[in-house]
């Protein structure tokens, strides 16, 4: 049994009502937290956007009334009580939450995450890179996908930090579809990626795909980038019937083998914890997925040369 | 429905013996190609290195010894007759072989695979890129694999031809745990891969693996590249015991949205087939995989620029 064992619990929620304010759910992350903390994790992790109804999901104009989702600070006196208590209880968290940071005169609007240790700090921080959806507002269909239109695109690309014993990265959401994402951690020895969501059950994509999916995708996407670069992935859904929108719940800790060790039950809040051994992925690093031995970078220059797809024809 | 429909044919192999002649291979996979026929299917498709045993299972020192197990030529004389019952049923194939390339003075080894059409014309070929296994010999492991030490990285990256009325790749076994792999051949907007493999139940990694994990990893690692580039995969394997190493089957047909249409149920010689809509992906190419709308290459730079992986720390 390997010495480097970190408990690790993943804090699904349900739906946050678009008139709540920050305060209630405050109150329930924080309950999350204690609840992890009394399973003794080290690390608590909550999912995309988890101050906030998911607002991408309906049109909004007024700048004032889109920036009310977005923190100006982090941390802020709105959530300020969730990094006192994580101090109190010596738990670590990651956090996701909408971003308004203005650099010099300009402002800008990210999709971000943080990785705060035990002690409080900040280790991390990370800004959504593969936004979903479109940008200009689509009135015939049910809801809206608007990450195109209120955020802009990340641009910290995906660091991996000495966080918790292990080297630990961060993706968002629509980030996990894309093995790209996975692999540039990879490439950094990443051990365990955390990672939040708010994926519907009906896509905005005039696509009428059978509605079982979405989670399938979900876990697919998950376990293929945590096989293949034989990390641990924690994925955690923000799920239920938010403002109309079903999304999808399936909370999940993936080994670096690619199996699902534990999942939630529910599409309400709900804690999914697991003891994970850090060491697990080494084998397949030092084996079949020892990029050194086996990476042929000669023959992927497509990947960064070209963005869209173009066919053999054209 | 469609009207670009294609049925494809899987032909799943149980092993070949290793002093089985390249006869008795050539009839197996005539009357599967025959077999594939009489469903009208357009297309077989065999397992990688389809002519012989998989000899990189065990150490050989001879180059006669080795290089009895390559064609010098493809078509020959010993596959001749593959070629003419193509022709003759008006069907196409792709097939693994081991090929030996004079490139001026210079003699090169491939694990390679050939995409025929219905008039017997060869589209394209692919040589392995991934090799896996070790150079060396390890006397201490049960079987080797020695795929380092008998082929050459192939040199022809992973092209996407026109045929069969689609856009159609090739990869071979390893390749498929590769997302890089998928990715090259999605970027020329591939609608069908067609891989073969031969995969033992137990690694020579030194890894101490359940043995259920090999089949997970090989389905997973297919479905994930489907879904993630919408296209249709076809997996053959090699399956049974061939010289004393066990084999997986799962023998499959994958559509773009990475579930499993049809699957092998044996490790023996067996026909799995499907017709496929070469449409099904548009869908996803158009919305969540729309590549020059979503991916951001700027933040993957990493990909072609870094082979191993380097920690934070390092």
């Amino acid at each position: 049994m390997s010495t480097r064992l970190l408990t690790v619990a993943a804090a699904q929620l349900g739906p946050i009502p678009r008139d709540e304010g920050r305060g209630a759910a405050l109150d329930r992350l924080i309950a999350l937290m204690r609840a992890a903390a009394a399973r003794r994790a080290r690390l608590v992790v909550f999912p995309e956007g988890a101050l906030t109804a998911f607002f991408p999901h309906w049109f909004m104009d007024e700048p004032a009334e889109i920036d009310a989702y977005f923190e100006k600070d982090m941390p802020n006196p709105d959530v300020q009580p969730l990094f006192n208590e994580a101090r109190r209880l010596e738990i670590g968290f990651c956090l996701g939450y909408f971003e308004l940071a203005r650099e010099g005169d300009v402002v800008r609007h990210y999709n971000t995450s943080i990785l705060v240790d035990e002690r409080g700090g900040v280790v991390g921080q990370y800004r959504k890179i593969h936004l979903p959806g479109h940008a200009e507002h689509q009135p015939r269909q049910n809801f809206q996908n608007l990450e195109k239109r209120y955020f802009d695109v990340g641009d910290l690309g995906w660091p991996v930090w000495r966080a918790f014993g292990g080297n630990v990265g961060m993706m968002i959401c629509n980030d996990r579809r894309w093995p790209e994402a996975y692999r540039v951690m990879g490439l950094q020895d990443v051990e365990l990626v955390l990672l939040g969501y708010n994926t519907p059950y009906v896509s905005v994509n005039g696509l009428d795909e059978p509605p079982h999916l979405p989670m399938f995708h979900n876990l697919l996407s998950m376990q293929a980038g945590a096989y293949q670069n034989a990390t641990w992935v924690v994925g955690v859904a923000k799920a239920g019937i938010e403002e109309g929108v079903h999304q999808i719940g399936g909370t999940c800790i993936i080994s670096p083998l690619g199996e699902i060790v534990a999942q939630a039950a529910t599409e309400g809040d709900e804690l999914v914890c697991a003891t994970l051994d850090l060491d697990l992925g080494l084998g397949q690093k030092r084996g079949s997925f020892r990029f050194d031995a086996h990476r042929r970078t000669e023959h992927y220059g497509l990947i960064v040369e070209r963005t869209g797809a173009k066919g053999p024809k054209d």
